[in-house]
């Protein structure tokens, strides 16, 4: 593995951007080669308030950065407008995008995917950076095949104003992809009260509960003959994205292709 | 306490009944005066297939068990018609009735309650004598005060088909009693997915979750600033009544008057 | 309930101090008469950095605090030492004190205790602000009585050097008393892994846990015939400790004598 | 798949066989060549009192067994001694053995998989046959790779004499071998209460509980920066062994040597 990774952040003051400029500081392996902000143009990160003390300029222009700085990485915290952007023109430089964000289009990552292939280097883009949540969501694919009845139950703080959680619908739908063609349940069970077997997709049931003193919380049920497994993540602090994001980092180098998702770095 | 208790069993031959007869042999204070049941007038309990090695006499004219034992207690396991005869009869002769069932009347009640204070002795009648779930009922019913925010997830086993179950909708009843009147969630959340957020009483979000592998189980989660409260009952085998049973049993011999609820028995 | 009970804090600046400051802002019915610190005298608390924008002066003498505003509770959330001075001043101005601390000992207590007699007024003094924990400890002693079998698993990020935690000590010692004499476990149980049973109190083992991604938490686990029986206290925020300060400025209102341990104002 | 499997059981009178001949009477794709018993030469599966009404035929003398049945699988559910026999005999007959037992030495492993070699044909070995508990197993080596901080609890009731359990010292071991070599927990942590952090495999530390009132159950946390991933096994009944009885009669059909535990039909 690459012992100095050197890497180019977009969009440092929002929360998970933040986190990264912390993560970097903390990992000898990374450094920080640049910022790319909607403002502060010509700054330094340190020269900003509540960001770290290291000393990489800040570019608004982001081909700016990408040109008066060595970089290997491009992490893109933003949005997918200009995750999409950034990861263009970071290809086109050489640089290797890590982009998080479930907004692009079909044609945006066919493009990105080609771009990548052409220039012969890695790009990760991945929908949910947090490691934990993404093998909660392999092992139950896995589990699936040996034990097709399933229900979810998700627990966030009751600020939280959707239900079902996205992370409880996309496990479903991995489930639904995985096992056999199964009809689970009774055929003859009857909600006394409306609502109570909670919501369905594909004959799995999905619960949301929402309190206050809960954060973020998911538990996968698997029932079988005289046994049940239980895969359950608990998440308290966006930090849990980080360890996705540093893999993807040391991962992306050894690339020579764009992959979609977290789980295909997670062998 | 008194130390030997001398019980007529009603139902011998049912579930609960043939965990009864096993309690009382296993416990020195009990012994099991008389059987009644609808049928095996004049034989023993040892001549009973699957029967304890017991040697009272079974009766199928509950009148004539009363009349020919001397008898300290009756437990009744059959039916909630039955249960009431058994019940009137059993306080008519003096003999304390403890009583496993959910059907009665108010009438009903009114009269043996009337009975019991005629008599100046005791009588038990519980809906539900797991110990454990009783208390969590008790238990929610405290929490409540404290943390009004509340949600309830029970789960059993697939073969039930009714959703929800009927302790968890106690318990949310209970839970109303107690609380102060309040608005729990967020006005504006949304489902998605319809049933997601569950069943619904006074706010309280109740889920049912229905796998093979799973038996009887029940969350109560509090949720209040920072931090969450949960009580939880896991029920694998009707022995778990059996606890109710003896208590009942013995706690009936100190009382005058007829006690509705386990949950006036445990101080 | 009074509808504007008047609160000096003392200790501000210290995180339990800051949280009620936030507590106090927001309820309507709490407001902030001063603040006692050991420096800022003449300040207001808008004045100083990270506190809540309140008009409140601060004093670095309790004396004066306590002679120059009209208030009706002393919070205090600094150390033992101070936390008895402040108690025993604020007594003899006629201010109700809550006190957070296990550091009195029991001639402090007895004095404290005696000065309300004599002024006819409330004072709380509270091992542990945290509702939850207190009624996590409550429960347990109740349960115990029914189900003695017990043991505890409290599970802390592993910045945590102390095992176990002094909740799951103190939620033994009280069991211990709750519950007859018991003695739990099989006899010729057999270690083959020196520890796997884990400490013990009076037969109750007790297992510590310290995992990054954990916070708070403790779980006691009653077993009987059948079933389980599980009490569940999860923390991740001392803002948990609120419900508690809360709970203790409204009850010394109505009490007249000192009150040791929020357990006896959660009826 | 093959329609029709041809099983001998031997051992069809203990726990697990009696459970084995429910499940393949079950099965419509399993048929019941024989029974391999040390009494009852002679008399049919129907004759005997507990079993199945099956017509299947017994016999002391696996050989003959063997010889006068034209079976497909030979299902050993007995001793480690006669498992080895019986798994023999059944490759020399050119019948496929699935074996349940830890019992075998390397020697015997060596001649079994040779032997299945020569004649081509499967044969499965498990240690067990829980397959929740086995892909809990598989599920541990996968996250540790990315979460190196782990502990288990495992919880049976208390009857069993050992801890902590086989499984949980076995999930270490296997985490063990699949994590990077890692110094968990901190460095100046303290037992005030001996015993309170468990046993120790590699820095892992592992609670066993005991009580009356489960069953078997174990739990493997993960923790991670702001996060934690449970896998969680419940099993409260000797039919969930019968997943991997199944799973192996009928993958053993498709393979051409020996395979050694449950893990490597789990794809």
């Amino acid at each position: 593995m690459k012992d100095n990774i050197r890497i180019i952040v977009a969009g440092p003051r929002g929360k998970m951007g933040m986190e990264a400029l912390k993560m970097i500081d903390k990992q000898s392996k990374f450094s920080l080669a640049a910022c790319i902000d909607r403002k502060n143009d010509g700054q330094k990160v340190s020269d900003i308030d509540g960001l770290p003390d290291l000393d990489a300029p800040i570019y608004t222009n982001p081909e700016n950065a990408l040109m008066e700085t060595e970089a290997d990485v491009l992490l893109d915290l933003t949005t997918p407008e200009y995750g999409y952007k950034h990861g263009k023109l970071a290809l086109e430089y050489g640089v290797r995008p890590v982009i998080g964000t479930t907004g692009f289009s079909q044609d945006q990552l066919d493009e990105l995917t080609r771009l990548a292939e052409e220039k012969g280097i890695g790009a990760v883009i991945a929908p949910n950076f947090a490691v934990g949540a993404v093998l909660m969501m392999q092992f139950s694919k896995w589990a699936a095949k040996h034990f097709p009845d399933v229900e979810i139950i998700e627990k966030h703080h009751d600020q939280k104003l959707d239900a079902p959680s996205g992370t409880a619908v996309k496990t479903a739908q991995l489930i639904q992809e995985a096992r056999e063609p199964h009809h689970q349940g009774h055929e003859e069970e009857e909600e006394t009260l409306k609502g109570a077997r909670g919501a369905d997709i594909d004959g799995m049931k999905i619960h949301s509960m929402r309190l206050p003193g809960l954060i973020a919380h998911q538990e996968v049920v698997f029932g079988g003959l005289g046994q049940t497994l239980t895969i359950k993540h608990d998440s308290h602090h966006r930090e849990s994205f980080m360890s996705g994001v540093k893999l993807s980092a040391e991962k992306v180098m050894d690339l020579d292709v764009l992959v979609y998702g977290l789980e295909h770095l997670l062998d």
